[in-house]
């Protein structure tokens, strides 16, 4: 019996999988994902914590087990794969903040978004790379070249912002929130477009042409993969607004919203362009035409079915990471000279803290140089806080570390190792002691936005236009216009004009979509309205 | 510049998946989904048509495009791979199968459904077998042994009722609905767990004990298996009671549900159980208990987004199918004789109708002999529509036969390719030519069930007690116990618990639901209910 049964298991599993060992990891895996979202859960009211936190640190405690019973083997259940992290775990994070986006205050701050996100991690990225050249060269770590200091500099450009966001109130404080969050998904694209863009050329002869020449095929990437991710998200509201009339079928709807998002992501892939780009402004144009074309049903189910599918992933990124950083090959190189790898991570950590405030600090003070109204101006405190927001390290930078220093997961040559070990420790130091620290400190530079009412709160001046501080619609799900009559004044002058350039694109952008592409793509307002809406938790205006 | 950007390209592609090849193929793969979904749609008021098909037609019209493209060397965009169906495709149609079930009448037809669904497949894969040994032997195949042989059984006892549900309707037809539905899912569990155990089995030395051995396992996995899919179902439910109380998070709950429904199936793997069963019962008891400890927007969420992996499951798989089925690489084996492959599929095909005819038409004698009342026995045209039902042959036969006959989607021996074409012949005609069949043969066994109301539906009777004959409850989401004052009476006498013994279990399972596990484990009436529901297409009654 006992023979039969085991011999009935084996064919099962090979059936079913590889090997059995792979059960018992997935298994593990999948309960501490569980694990991870109760105890995050009930540790939600803390003050400390939050949900990365918590998920790094089951991870690393459970790697501590695992290195016990393997004797001192393995700290793993996955190998890190640099697949199962482009392809499955980062789309559906990326395309989720697309969809759930402010568009409002992201387009509205469109401008100064764009120069923190993708000039700022440039400039991030060439101030850490100079530092590793000037200071590691004097340092024994081993050889490294051009290649290898461009492309520290991209992995440490990569900027984490989810501690951060998890405790800013989008409804408190709009600017600041919109200004992160946006400045957090452009920084992600830009290091990932960056560090392809570094791994590809060629720097044996760098001049004024090759130059050029990058800089050029940079922005078009930029361009057309931002393109691409419009018109796949504009292809999808169609279909659905042209075929769908009169009988829809939530299922349908759902599966084919679902399939499309990652059918830009992989066409992205297909024309060799950035799909995280792609699949984030396909986000933003699915939430605006595609997500008022379905039923009710479908706008719920999606909503949250997209941020669920991201929850999950984020927290298997920050599981994993925390597992992993006590796999021993990686530690056995740097074990005979700790002192190196601590002072390498040190000197890291001080570049990156460096280098985003060589870039916050005067890009805001150009940002505020266009603003006319006071409220629209990046406060210094809350320049503090976007600085701040910056400095943790996640799952960006190790995924670009394991691409760069690692083959397949595995490393043999000294300085990879301490590469790799570095960034480990920075993105565990980071996201652990600024991740901890983030809570306390924002509650002291912006006091108690929680406990006031909306209109007291700190970001908001009830003598200035409502239109700019109060958060006008319901959470993610707001529209490039406004129905509550809080239109735009039309700008008078040349000065005006020149003065507040994003606010008369948007003037001119929300003409342009009432007059065609609403009626072409569908969107609020041409879709007849459906009564009746769960009203837990949220005001029921907010899937109108 | 060209260069530069192919340089770019290789490196991205290097990053994201590992060859261009493969993103061309997904790219593909998803076109065609999303194809298969709006063209379904398109053709849904088609008398003749439903999505299996419609993909299925796709799938064989992309096949004969590939194999001109390719020059006759291949019409596969991915290798058939069965971890990829065991492990991926199947768990969410089951699931979803077990989560939308009326469970109301599952369990009141539970002793039916067994017996078509367990016995009547064990019957089936008798006769089948059976019927090849006799015939097959005669022929000239190749040699296969009697384990080849009892695969075959199970291969083709494994039925496909997809398309005879989506024509039937819950509503109109209940008793046969859940007969029809109920008996795929078991029969589905059932061929699987004694295809396994074929495989597994030493059949050299057959004698009364091992064939007991065999029976007393088989029944082990199939007990064990439904309590570890019951246990797993009520401790997530245990556990989003318990923990949730005042501060719902509607994508912690989603998240929580998909992870534990998902680590279910895991878990019996890892036991060495039928992860099929447990995935079932799983879903029956987290939609009975979970699904009413959430919130609103977490009930309307996993209805639809199971709904929708399974949706996209099943087209995938039947896109899947039709496309390999014209791979060359196995019909060139049987290009030489043509007509020993069509021998042996009108055969299989043949014995797959007696086999069939020979459980269904005798067990439902046997199970209207229990029963008292007219509306609860199982006419001669019900009886004829369960044996139409089950003649489609679908995914599941090929995953099997796949698993038995070729090793990692390639076959050698000429008896292997001839039983893989078979099962390809077999599953494209009966699903294609059948599944054309059966609108119209239903419309005219149920004359026009849809256009009369519901209390003149075919089915029912104004005599008879409501609540055997009325829907009483919303679309998949009705609950064991009834609101509606619809209660069983109490048996008044030994002959009455004899004849009725389902509805006496039903009723001392109410009894025992309402006073226990309820106040444990939550469920409908344990939770505060959240006025407000959506509307569009369901009363609004369905969410209470």
């Amino acid at each position: 019996m006992e023979a039969y049964m085991s011999s009935i298991g084996s064919k099962l599993q090979m059936l079913n999988t590889s090997d059995h060992a792979s059960v018992v990891s997935m298994n593990l895996f999948v309960a501490l994902l569980c694990g991870c979202i109760v105890i995050g859960h009930l540790l939600e009211e803390t003050r400390w914590m939050n949900e990365s936190i918590t998920a790094l640190t089951i991870g690393v405690c459970t790697g501590i087990v695992i290195l016990l019973i393997s004797g001192g083997k393995s700290s793993r259940l996955l190998v890190f794969s640099e697949d199962l992290f482009f392809i499955y775990l980062l789309p559906p994070i990326i395309f989720n903040a697309g969809f759930q986006v402010k568009k409002k205050q992201f387009f509205r701050n469109f401008m100064t978004i764009m120069l923190f996100g993708a000039v700022g991690t440039l400039i991030c990225c060439a101030i850490i790379t100079t530092g590793a050249v000037q200071i590691f060269k004097k340092m024994d770590i081993g050889p490294l070249d051009i290649g290898d200091y461009l492309a520290i500099g991209a992995i440490f450009a990569a900027t984490d912002s989810v501690c951060t966001l998890q405790v800013l109130s989008q409804d408190d404080t709009p600017l600041l929130y919109s200004l992160v969050f946006g400045e957090g998904v452009v920084n992600d694209a830009t290091s990932v477009v960056l560090f392809n863009a570094i791994q590809s050329f060629d720097l044996t002869n760098i001049n004024a042409v090759t130059a050029w020449e990058f800089v050029r095929n940079f922005l078009y990437l930029f361009i057309t993969s931002t393109l691409l991710g419009v018109l796949t998200g504009l292809v999808s509201a169609y279909i659905i607004k042209k075929l769908y009339f009169g009988r829809h079928s939530t299922d349908r709807e759902v599966a084919l919203m679902i399939l499309m998002a990652y059918l830009s992501y992989i066409l992205a892939e297909l024309f060799y362009l950035s799909g995280i780009l792609t699949v984030f402004f396909c986000g933003i144009v699915m939430s605006h035409y595609t997500w008022h074309n379905v039923t009710e049903s479908s706008r719920i189910t999606t909503k949250h079915a997209f941020a669920t599918l991201s929850f999950v992933a984020e927290i298997f990124i920050f599981l994993y990471v925390g597992m992993d950083a006590l796999d021993i090959e990686k530690w056995k190189f740097v074990s005979d000279s700790p002192g190196t790898s601590i002072a390498v991570s040190s000197i890291l950590l001080g570049l990156v803290m460096v280098g985003r405030a060589a870039f916050v600090f005067p890009l805001s003070f150009l940002s505020n140089l266009s603003k006319k109204s006071p409220n629209e101006k990046i406060s210094f405190r809350q320049q503090f806080i976007i600085w701040w927001a910056g400095l943790m390290r996640g799952a960006v930078s190790m995924a670009l570390a394991y691409n760069k220093f690692t083959s397949a997961g595995h490393t043999n040559l000294r300085a990879n190792a301490i590469m790799i070990t570095s960034t480990i420790t920075v993105v565990l130091f980071s996201t652990m002691v600024f991740g901890l620290m983030t809570k306390p400190l924002i509650s002291l530079l912006l006091p108690h936005p929680k406990d006031q009412s909306r209109s007291l709160s700190f970001s908001s001046d009830p003598t200035t236009p409502k239109s700019f501080t109060l958060p006008l619609l319901g959470e993610g799900q707001d529209s490039l216009d406004d129905l509550g009559g809080h239109e735009i004044p039309r700008p008078s002058s040349l000065r005006a004009l020149l003065t507040t350039p994003t606010h008369t694109v948007h003037y001119y952008w929300r003409k342009f979509d009432n007059a065609f592409m609403r009626p072409m793509f569908g969107g609020r307002g041409f879709v007849p309205f459906v009564p009746g809406s769960p009203t837990e938790r949220n005001p029921p205006n907010q899937w109108h």
